[in-house]
């Protein structure tokens, strides 16, 4: 049953979901930096920021000069999120974001209401302009998100049903606005996953969007982070988010016990491809390197493993 | 391919493995305390304690009357390691102690010379004077380790022959002095396995020691503990050594580039069971009252995941 893929493409997070979740802010030339370095491990995608409301995140209000700042790398594309038109607007004025149209959908309607003020179906409803939208700036779309896509802490369980529900209005979606959709990531957003809900899910996206690529959006919440990507692997999977050093995590969000963990981690997740045999791409040395400037910046211990033990290369060519 | 077990043993090692590696001593009513939360939570058995040399690890040093502390719970077993006869007869003096006849091998034998003093030969040739000093005292041999099964940072690589020819080597040695062995521990004892090297080396054990009952002693050395935890149920492996909050890691012991993760984190892995749908007989919920009694102790953020966020139970059940 196992189908390892024989190359996986991994885009990096960090710079955007892991200095967003952060109480603090941090300067632009160190997240420049940051970004730079990400860019020397041979990551294709690096998603740097967000262009969302400077009230509401103050740490992303600096975005348009952060994208001047970097000096950018062939090879490698630098992509932003936006949620409103206006964010939109905002990273199409700045010449040096990677424009990527990319839907939002969500499988809670509660979390899609806290997080965006309307329900998961209006949500879905108002992707259709963004389709225009798109059409219009003749931006081809690249991805979909399905959010919330295990469960949520306002709703819980999201059931294989409703997953299903969600997945074929989107592939209705597709069909009435003629749009041939590359890729469709499940978000497991607030650490819901397990291993086999992993399998089963992304089944049933190939069952419902057949010729879609899945990718998985995966957190290590609970600590299943690496054992959800396995899994999916070995399903042939082939596309993740992660943040360098596990960044994304939250450590004061008023969780019941302290701080919560964050994104997979990077290169803990590279490392588990290179030792599976499998090709990403990344120079792993250079990218523990950027997990490592991640830990000066924020200036605590990250959740990252590989980044404090190092690799086995050294050991194997002793 | 899956055949995950309906149920998993998990025995616990952070009061020993954990406490023993930390460069500070703790005082001995508070490692009770957590002793006695763990066996609270319903583990099946507990390692309390080393009886080694007080001058190597001052943290062991109060062995004798940490056992003697402890409120003991029925239904639990609170076990001991030694590596020395000296230390098998401090252990044996202890009322307290339930001993445990176990046979230590080593795949690597430079780890084996710079631990123990001596090769991995003659490290396995003595076990076999152990066999006779258990049977003296009608105490039944209930487990073998063989540390270093993966690799190691001193010999790298330890290759899937390499460790065949350990494993026939033990066969002999039961063989030889008729010994049935209930289960055999593989310890990554540095980090170096990965999923598929957990499959194949699980497969290797089964091959030439049928009937043995497998475990496995996993770190989360490089990040990947969980994933090679998954990999092993999938396998039907009922049998693992964790500790509670992820303890066992070396926050300062000299490796390149600051501490190292510990063993894989027990309540972590209780977790990824239940969500399997497999029982361990453990209350999660005691469980990580009893990992966040070891954050308060240590007096650091410790590397659990699950302890910092919750369970999903609350949320399912709202």
């Amino acid at each position: 049953m196992s189908m390892l893929p024989r190359k996986v493409e991994i885009h990096e997070e960090g710079p955007r979901e892991g200095f967003q979740i952060e109480p603090d802010t941090y300067p632009l030339a160190e997240r420049a930096a940051l970004v730079e370095a990400l860019a020397a491990s041979g990551l294709t995608q690096i998603q740097v920021a967000s262009f969302v409301s400077p009230k509401r995140v103050p740490q992303m209000a600096d975005a348009d000069q952060l994208f001047a700042t970097i000096r950018k790398r062939t090879g490698t594309r630098y992509t932003a999120l936006w949620l409103s038109e206006a964010g939109y607007q905002r990273a199409r004025a700045v010449p040096q974001v990677d424009l990527a149209g990319t839907l939002y959908f969500y499988a809670s309607d509660t979390f899609s209401r806290q997080n965006n003020g309307r329900g998961a179906a209006q949500m879905a409803q108002e992707q259709r302009q963004w389709v225009q939208r798109y059409r219009e700036a003749a931006l081809p779309i690249e991805a979909a998100y399905l959010m919330t896509a295990f469960g949520c802490n306002l709703e819980g369980e999201i059931s294989e049903a409703r997953l299903a529900e969600a997945l074929r209005g989107i592939a209705a979606l597709l069909r009435d606005e003629a749009v041939v959709l590359p890729k469709l990531y499940l978000a497991d957003t607030v650490g819901w996953a397990n291993p086999q809900a992993v399998r089963r899910r992304v089944d049933l996206v190939r069952l419902l969007l057949p010729g879609v690529r899945v990718g998985l959006h995966l957190h290590d919440t609970r600590g299943l982070g690496m054992a959800n990507a396995f899994a999916a692997l070995e399903m042939g999977v082939d596309l993740f988010d992660a943040s360098v050093a596990g960044l994304g995590g939250c450590p004061f969000c008023g969780h019941a016990h302290g701080s919560a963990a964050g994104n997979v981690c990077t290169e803990d997740l590279v490392f588990l491809c290179h030792e599976l045999g499998i090709d990403t791409g990344i120079d792993l040395e250079a990218l523990l390197e950027a997990a490592r400037l991640a830990e000066r910046i924020i200036g605590r211990r990250l959740d990252g493993k590989l980044m404090h033990a190092g690799t086995l290369a050294a050991w194997r060519t002793r």
